[in-house]
């Protein structure tokens, strides 16, 4: 038995969003931007592709810019405001303590560059105070980055209001919504967001293809120059079956969001009820506010490496944390940031799920997690230390 | 009668490479990064695709780093080069007049930032002359970046002779090998490059595929910051259908290389005894040393687009130059670099080949353009005002 409970890190692609992209590779493939009638008809899946992610998140066709996933687009969407306010001698930027590392990294070159960044501090339950987001911006912020759901916790930030307050000061507001989109609504007019970062492989779409929502009128600024595509903002061949599988994909996880939503949680709810009785352990983050199937939990005493490892020879895929991150052996920053101790950090489990898990699996997750929590405890010298200090 | 004669802008995928794709993306779905058993799968299955494209090219597989495509790889190349010269107070940096967009305007974009570019003059016949871009480095160059082979005229550069020269002043030498990857011998050593370019989607791989290859001890910059994937240098969940997809394309374009070139130098050469004799017609670049597709020719007195849509209509797909530039008026700088007059360059057309066509297919487009071209003469101001000149 193999179960894929790793699903914050990415998707298996839908048997629909398959079956587009083959029928793209074999029968659309010439060069978008070819003249003649094959080039056209590709062309015109290229712009079909476009108009359903538009209407998917509420925007024009013409605010959606296709990348080659969700960290370019955060760069683009960064550097682009950064670059705008810089013109206007606006040189620092709002964000978080627990964004991706696409948005901390990028923000970090910045910093090189001459820019200032301020990273608000994050609750204890995971979501981010408006007020505090209020009150770091200056007369000088060209930009606020708040992504819309953790990848580590699954929190849900407040982001329409935070976009309100952008908009009530003219700085631009920037989220990622890699976590997000597919998962729950995401829309960019209630959102209040200039520029939305997307990508396809977390909803079931292709790896290799992003979008970043730019509202009309602000002005991209290219990371990758060459050729006249995406309105001259993002050269490079359009990659087609990429884009048509994610329109799909996208469109077919807005449909059944509900349906998908309530399952996961169902199930959800039944790991939460199997773990959280399990001595010493936290949940991270408000499960009222996140996403439906992002669970992440502490265990004090072990180490997090060394569950999921146990947990994968039982044929469990789970992580400790980002992806993106893993192999490293720093304590996720995200936990950090809602004040996790160091050592508790360490054993950290994210369990993500989607509608292709079944409770079958479930019941197998909490019945092996326990075994295993148990076992490395038993063989822990911290926990034996936190258990002596106890008495 | 579909004939798809524009494999210079994109090529079909080939069925060995579609498979291996729907495979990965079946089968292989975890993300590379995350540590469970199928991630290690997935990491394994990228590893191997690295080692295939590094044997591919006469590289280790440290030295190759996948991105999106051959413009990000083209970007990522020059910009790295150009910073880590700027810190040794090296701004200056050679290129030619006919390079890829992706390359020029990655050259605009530096000499904003205050780099200077020399860009040396290409030969009559299409190929550029090493000893001009020796003249060219001066002690302040930091790169020199040349194409292997032209993406509108299809000849091939002295690219060991020029890579010879940059190694012996001690400067980095790239070049964008996206058209002749898979279509002629390319080879990182007996190239003595530094740095190289290439796209899966020109060799019958899929679209959103790339690679740079960067010579051991060259410490890229990164253009999309986040995670820590491809060695920190290129962030963003790693693309491994597309990939896989790459090394297959890659390794089956290169085992038949002479056999297909044969195929295809048979069909342009039955092309060029067609056309070659049409009144006031040119064929542009040396083929005695081009890429054995590629056939580029000017007609006086006629407009390329008139040409391409009427060919069209007839169902050939070919281009008037390069496909990222399609739709701009201006003529091509390709064609204006090798001393084409701009009203000569106006008239141009690009059949590229790939062993997928046939000879009837030949028969039919030579056919099909003496018709056109006569048709479009005999309507044309310019062509009577040639005719009436030359009596």
């Amino acid at each position: 038995m193999k179960i894929y409970a790793d699903n914050a890190a990415t998707t298996k692609i839908s048997d629909e969003a398959l079956d587009v992209m083959i029928k793209s590779m074999k029968s659309n493939y010439a060069n978008p931007s070819s003249l003649h009638t094959l080039g056209q008809q590709a062309k015109s899946e290229l712009e079909n592709a476009r108009e359903i992610i538009a209407r998917c998140i509420n925007a024009s066709p013409k605010e959606i810019y296709f990348t080659s996933g969700g960290s370019e687009s955060d760069n683009q969407a960064i550097r682009s405001a950064a670059y705008l306010g810089k013109k206007k001698g606006c040189t620092h930027i709002v964000s978080s303590k627990f964004e991706h590392h696409a948005v901390l990294h990028t923000l970090k070159a910045l910093e090189k560059e001459g820019f200032s960044v301020t990273l608000v501090n994050v609750n204890s339950n995971g979501v981010i105070k408006a007020d505090d987001v209020d009150k770091a911006i200056t007369d000088k912020t060209c930009l606020v980055t708040i992504m819309t759901a953790n990848n580590e916790i699954g929190t849900i930030q407040p982001i329409a209001e935070i976009g309100r307050i952008c908009r009530e000061k003219g700085v631009l507001f920037h989220t990622d919504a890699v976590q997000a989109v597919g998962h729950i609504c995401v829309d960019v007019e209630k959102m209040n967001c200039d520029m939305l970062s997307l990508s396809a492989h977390k909803f079931h779409g292709p790896k290799g293809a992003g979008v970043l929502y730019a509202k009309k009128g602000i002005i991209l600024r290219n990371i990758i120059e060459g050729g006249a595509q995406e309105r001259g903002k993002r050269a490079g061949t359009e990659n087609l079956p990429a884009v048509s599988g994610m329109a799909v994909a996208m469109r077919e996880s807005i449909d059944k969001l509900e349906v998908n939503a309530k399952k996961i949680l169902s199930m959800r709810d039944f790991l939460i009820d199997g773990l959280k009785n399990i001595e010493r352990s936290r949940i991270n983050g408000d499960l009222e506010k996140s996403l439906p199937g992002t669970l992440n939990m502490c265990f004090e005493g072990i180490e997090g490496e060394s569950l999921l490892l146990l947990l994968d020879s039982k044929g469990i895929c789970v992580s400790s944390g980002s992806a993106c991150t893993s192999g490293s052996l720093e304590p996720s920053h995200v936990l950090l940031s809602i004040g996790v101790p160091v050592e508790t950090a360490h054993g950290s489990l994210r369990i993500s799920l989607s509608e292709n898990n079944t409770m079958e699996e479930m019941e197998y997750i909490v019945k092996s997690v326990k075994e295993v929590v148990s076992y490395l405890r038993s063989i822990s010298p911290v926990w034996e230390k936190i258990m002596s200090e106890e008495k």
